[in-house]
């Protein structure tokens, strides 16, 4: 488990952000839950990024404790679980779509589409009306 | 000098973004320059999260080399520096308000006050017009 430095308490939001989800992973795994729709331990696992198993053990228990993702049994297969995000995590999402904007403004690599850029810079709130809808 | 692992460039705005900003204290070094108006190394130094000296040289010279500060000498004591904030620093700003107002829901500390809150949430782009035209 990471451990929570509460010192940092200042009542600033950034250092609360900072606080919960400033750990290089733990923003990337609700990247997949949220943006990219993945469930298992598995999909998280085979991340591009390549997390480790340990540290990604540590990460969803930590998003779990932070209310961040809920964890259910795989009706389909009662050995897996399944991670969906809570309305605390949903509630990440402008600050996503503001990131990724960012992001694909300076980074030579971005990945994200133009037609994605599109959208995210015309009507934000219908694709986080979208994406939301599939948790529901 | 924060090592920058490339390895991570997938390609994904969100991997690209904590590649460069996701080790917790350049984030609030930017804060503190964009929002809070710091210019100077001894004022960075007195933010309540209690920054170490090291560091804050580190973070300073990986925000330079980022082309996301700017060090010039201070005009009105040349044995200082002022650091202040690129484009590509203030292009950040959208992403801060997202960050503040979902801190804001969820941390019972915060310090954003319903005023500001308030304008955030109504004329996001009057704001950051504000903010931006202090460092032009």
């Amino acid at each position: 488990m990471v451990e929570m430095k509460y010192k940092t308490r200042t009542g600033c939001p950034c250092a609360y952000f900072l606080e919960l989800l400033g750990d290089k992973w733990s923003l990337l795994i609700l990247r997949d839950v949220i943006i990219l729709g993945k469930q298992h331990y598995h999909e998280f696992l085979e991340s591009e990024e390549g997390i480790s198993t340990n540290i990604l053990a540590d990460r969803l228990a930590k998003l779990e404790k932070l209310k961040m993702l809920k964890k259910t049994r795989d009706p389909h297969n009662l050995r897996k679980n399944i991670y969906s995000p809570t309305e605390k995590a949903l509630d990440l999402l402008p600050m996503f779509i503001e990131m990724f904007i960012w992001a694909s403004k300076y980074d030579l690599y971005t990945a994200v589409t133009r037609e994605h850029l599109d959208r995210f810079r015309g009507d934000k709130s219908s694709y986080i009306a979208d994406l939301r809808a599939k948790f529901n």
